[in-house]
């Protein structure tokens, strides 16, 4: 893999051309059917011949990024913090959820090691990435160095430049971490500002008075650490997660080497919206896979400008929803490619209204 | 092919058993994964093997049922009447949207004339059913006998036994007619009692005009018919179609005979209503496919009790929002059948909360 560096990769990014994409929609225009009314479906396949120059997809990849969090001592989570490592083994071992839904839209699966608080050997299908294992606890100090943030940043940033050499074109983010769900949450008040208690849901399931909890830890770090919202790489280092930052920076390479990024759920979120505070121009490259159960995903939606192609009540992360969107994706270049104009298929236009 | 009638197939209906989803449910909450994390499409999976007692799709197949409206002299369509049996064509000739899309998932696509307005020779693909030429105009009394409503439900419920045989295991209503937003929308007005105005909206794209004319004929058309509510056959015969009446029977048959069906937009929610309201067990057979942007379909959808799959802004037809939710339902299917359970995955399972 080439290293680019955070600054290289943030000059490199351009808005997606506006004339492309009315070219493109023009081809779609001429097609033997109501105009607009694929709806989205014309959308994505706009922006994705938009971004890409191409009109189908030689090879798709999810990249599920893991890391571990110093705030899970704070009891903030259902699940105990072994399930992160075991969680990777079983990706690895193709048997869970992101593994059915990737093959069910025959996209490959990629974990990386961003923090994992575990020693993995080398195997197929793992990226030994690790900054460093699990986060510091942000209710106590920073969850990490700035130089570990970028750190993060730049293994995202090398991971999207690799598919561009490898032929991937359509990019997943997915995550991996028991306890994220209240670094993202932070990551979503730092910049929203919006109240910790709007954003803050339940994750994998906790009970009330875990929930209660999870406010306080999440309102107190954000106190003691002051992140600055103008700078993300500060937010990032102060309440962040080693796999956040990945997945920042695997968007903000996608933007910067012009390949379209599905976005998955609440995790991801967070770290697509370090990568458009970092640069607006990501937003471009961005499909954003799902809305999420999770309460706080609809602002960072917003305030990333995506709406989410599916709403099916998910909150698994992984990628999972991702994965699905991408199928959507697919279809939507099938139909570009694929459905003839009204003159090929001697079909009687619109009547004038 | 076997002829069954209509009361035969109503009385065959019966419950999906709520034991069996339940035991279907507590497998997936086996799996390793927070419980219900996967959403709607935990619910996919769970109704469809209950359904059908398989974990997987053998195949599928959407059909697409085509008439003509006697109506369209109105003036209620953006498109000429001659562009129905040029689609049916198009879709026999694999150019059209629905083709494109049902590739993207595996179906087969079959059209069903159920009343085009044009003699077509024998094709592989299509099924000749016509029941006649293009309905009445309702506008100046009723669309079709009372005979010929029951035929063309008949002709549906025929095809979902057949299906059956065949081994087709899910099923995607269609729908190609210009004009038919206008019946849809009588239909739908009979039915819920909502003013026509609420539920009228622009179809393939009609400006403001047309759409107060359209408003009109559906208002004058259910007042000169005054179909009865009660008895559905009456509702499709005054202010139906051909193909709509197919569809509604296709849906009746696949509840009569145990096969999941799809429900693409606005024209086949109309026909899955009729089915619902000759009887309510249909339902529990109904995958509503997606949201369309025809105003008066949330109405439709509400009184069948079904929530849409996905919302992409669709208002095309033909089956092609069923064939990508299809899509999902495939995949849910995957999800069920590969992801390993807690035990099997060596993953720690939830703290208590």
């Amino acid at each position: 893999m080439s290293r680019i560096d955070l600054q290289s990769a943030l000059e490199r990014i351009r808005p997606v051309s506006s004339e492309r994409l009315a070219e493109i929609q023009s081809r779609i225009d001429r097609q033997a059917k109501p105009q607009g009314s694929l709806g989205r479906l014309e959308e994505f396949a706009r922006r994705y011949v938009a971004i890409t120059g191409r009109e189908d997809v030689r090879r798709k990849a999810v990249f599920t990024f893991a890391g571990d969090h110093g705030v899970v001592e704070e009891g903030v989570s259902a699940f105990p913090r072994e399930v992160t490592p075991q969680m990777v083994l079983n990706f690895l071992d193709g048997g869970a959820a992101i593994n059915a839904l990737a093959r069910s839209v025959g996209a490959e699966v990629v974990v990386v090691d961003m923090g994992v608080d575990y020693d993995f050997s080398p195997m197929e299908g793992l990226l030994l990435k690790k900054v460093a294992k699990g986060t510091a606890n942000f209710a106590r100090g920073p969850a990490m160095t700035r130089r570990q943030a970028i750190q993060a940043l730049e293994t995202g940033i090398e991971i999207a430049f690799d598919c561009k050499e490898k032929g991937i074109d359509l990019v997943g983010t997915g995550d991996m971490g028991i306890g994220n769900t209240t670094p993202s949450t932070a990551i979503a008040a730092a910049f929203t500002g919006l109240s910790v208690a709007r954003l803050t849901h339940r994750g994998t399931g906790i009970g009330d008075a875990a929930l209660a909890r999870k406010i306080v830890v999440i309102e107190e770090g954000l106190k003691l650490n002051a992140p600055d919202p103008a700078d993300p790489v500060d937010v990032l280092a102060k309440v962040g997660g080693f796999e956040i930052g990945g997945i920042a920076g695997l968007v903000l390479g996608c933007a910067a080497c012009g390949i379209p990024v599905v976005v998955d759920g609440f995790i991801s979120t967070a770290g697509a919206l370090i990568a458009s505070e970092l640069h607006p121009g990501v937003r471009d490259y961005i499909f954003a896979a799902h809305q999420s159960v999770e309460i706080g995903h609809g602002a960072m939606l917003e305030r990333i400008g995506q709406r989410p192609i599916l709403n099916l009540d998910m909150r698994l992360g992984e990628g999972t929803g991702g994965a699905l969107a991408m199928g959507l994706i697919e279809a939507s270049l099938r139909a570009l490619r694929e459905i003839r104009t009204f003159d090929d298929a001697g079909v009687s236009g619109q009547e004038a209204p």
